[in-house]
């Protein structure tokens, strides 16, 4: 069993949740959480990066875990303000949350950098693992529709994922760079493990994937690289992965989420659900782990983390 | 009597409240309410401008009347969150209030004028009357204490006006032009009256008297120029008005008022309390009408605009 370093790969929801269970159970120092940014964006002079908030909120402890999103205890006084201000109320920002929105703008405003700031954020919020956004450099995710390219957040909040995708692409790749922590988690010598969490692998891990030097030098790693299903019983539990794998004309299972990751991947854990999906997958050359990957609360996170790291081979 | 129009100046809450007198007994056309910009500053990456938030609560019958400032059914969550983040808490932001902070901020980033953007929301919130800000040039109040100059709102709410003053200054004057709404007002061919509104003639009607050109052509105007006084009982109702006529060496009387505002005001409306000045103020040149100047509520507000229209032979 190695003792080494884990670079966990996350989105939001489902990926904030792992990322909190890994966190619950090694040390700061063998931990990096790096962070989608392709879902940020600008609103109202804000810029909103939700799931860099949402792995925030989650590992702090602060998630909502009834809404599914959010921080714990919120209410929306701004919102109904801006409102009546007649300003654009398409995305939802509460309260508490906008104290989050706030900092990071001005920070970022004065000069620093995401990583810097997110760095700071969680931080004050007593998170001791690193939490880095996957750049510094701005990246965005845009889909395809029958109304042709449009911002991530347009569709996923305003359009409510309601339009075909027909492509995917992320504005501002090639070009942009790791961020300092990405790219010294992916050098690492002790590095151990990099774990795909089980986030929406074409809208919130492919941005990961597509930041410059990530894809080879994930490659040239010999260390196991895990993915944790987001399907469970071949469903997304969360947001449009789903309704996406059908529109781009792709079976709704985990042997999609092995094709799609190809060589990257070389270890898999899915749900009991999909165990039927076992002999398939290892057919294909994976290792496959089959556990609970439904995640109510910490105690489930904490115990998924356990046992992805046992199928990594690392001590915890 | 005049039917013609009133140009109202307007420093926070006293002045607001005036403000919102002469609003409920002058139609929309006929007013025009001129509001310091000299308190504003740039917090946390946002644009506060705190004496047209007042004016703007209170004209659209928003303000908080118990807690004396803010908006009614305020709450602070974002505060709460900010200071989670160790960011700067002196200046408490309430949630609602964010929502007018945002606007105006993203607004102006987007390169619409103050003006433009006081009008958007003033008109959101249903106000009819015309609100516009001394200048869209920024102007920023300091004030010298022992600790040398400092920003108006670091003394007024980070010190709670602690250190004695000893001078004032409007850093962006000379070099602010009046605003297109503030220009149009001084050179109406209607022009019935100037109400200067009871606020205090240092921190919130100077700035606007030192608007370039102003004091010029509020000199030259041969309609009334009427002051409600900001004391009762030669004390301010708010602020730190009282306690700066103390230290700038200046006594506590309506008498300080006039000398302050010298030819530029013509007539003066006191209070009751200070009924004694009367001869003494006449002797100085000035018409003096004495009343209730305490505003509890809209009604007091109604009736002291028709008292001092009628004292400026203004017809409402």
């Amino acid at each position: 069993m190695s003792k080494g370093h884990v670079l966990a790969l996350s989105g939001g929801v489902g990926g904030a949740k792992l990322a909190a269970g890994l966190a619950a159970v090694l040390p700061p120092e063998r931990l990096t959480v790096v962070v989608n940014t392709g879902d940020d964006f600008e609103h109202l002079g804000l810029t909103i990066c939700p799931d860099i908030d949402s792995v925030t909120y989650t590992m702090a402890g602060l998630n909502d875990r009834q809404r599914g999103w959010g921080v714990t205890g919120e209410t929306w006084q701004a919102m109904a303000s801006l409102k009546a201000l007649g300003e654009a109320d398409w995305f939802n920002l509460g309260d508490r949350d906008l104290g989050m929105h706030i900092a990071r703008s001005w920070r970022l405003r004065e000069g620093e950098s995401l990583s810097k700031v997110t760095a700071r954020l969680t931080q004050s919020l007593g998170i001791a693992h690193r939490v880095a956004p996957m750049s510094d450099d701005p990246v965005r995710t845009q889909v395809q529709t029958a109304a042709g390219w449009q911002d991530f957040q347009q569709w996923f909040v305003g359009d409510q994922c309601g339009p075909a995708v027909s492509a995917i692409r992320f504005a501002g790749t090639p070009g942009a760079r790791p961020s300092a922590a990405f790219a010294e988690g992916l050098g690492r010598p002790d590095l151990a493990a990099v774990v795909f969490c089980p986030s929406n692998p074409f809208l919130s891990v492919d941005p990961i994937l597509a930041v410059d030097g990530v894809h080879d030098a994930l490659l040239g790693l010999s260390v196991p690289r895990i993915a944790v299903s987001p399907l469970i019983g071949g469903k997304a539990l969360k947001g449009p992965l789903s309704k996406m794998l059908a529109e781009l004309g792709l079976e709704a299972s985990n042997r999609a989420i092995t094709n799609h990751y190809g060589p990257l991947v070389d270890s898999l854990v899915i749900d009991r659900t999909d165990a039927h999906e076992t002999a398939a997958l290892q057919g294909g050359g994976h290792t496959v782990t089959v556990t609970d990957t439904l995640m109510r609360g910490p105690d489930d996170q904490s115990r998924l983390a356990r046992e992805v790291l046992a199928a990594a081979g690392v001590e915890y």
